[in-house]
């Protein structure tokens, strides 16, 4: 058994309103910040997993944002796995 | 001026409690998920941002985040700027 470092990282769909995103843009053009555009906010998830491979713990992520972590018609989701050295 | 894409990844620092994720974690465990530990929840915030050069861009990013966009006694954050070819 291993120990992996997952992040996952989850956002809106393309053409799916983002409150918080209009927000932080809103926020940023108002401080001055005007050529920041196409602000979108999402989920920063890490975590670790023990299992015995890669494979895995892919399959526990895709398993876990099909089960609760993502709503796939709204939102979507990539993810980088490394295997902790310690 | 050319076009950048930015990703902004905010996370709790150490130490700090951070509800969503212990959240997520019971949730994981309660459907059978048992080998996921130390989820934390954080923000991924996605934008474009115009200008002349990568070292402007970061100059931006690291301004709105101590302007704004993070709160450096709680949270900490990385990022990504990759420029847009289109």
């Amino acid at each position: 058994m291993a120990n992996y470092n997952v992040k996952i990282f989850i956002s809106y769909r393309e053409g799916i309103l983002d409150p918080q995103g209009v927000a932080v843009e809103k926020a940023a053009h108002s401080l001055g910040f005007e050529k920041v555009k196409n602000v979108r906010v999402g989920k920063y998830i890490t975590m670790e997993i023990e299992a015995s491979s890669k494979e895995e713990v892919e399959n526990e992520i895709r398993e876990m944002a099909k089960r609760f972590l993502v709503n796939p018609v709204i939102e979507e989701y990539t993810f980088e796995i490394t295997e902790n050295s310690q």
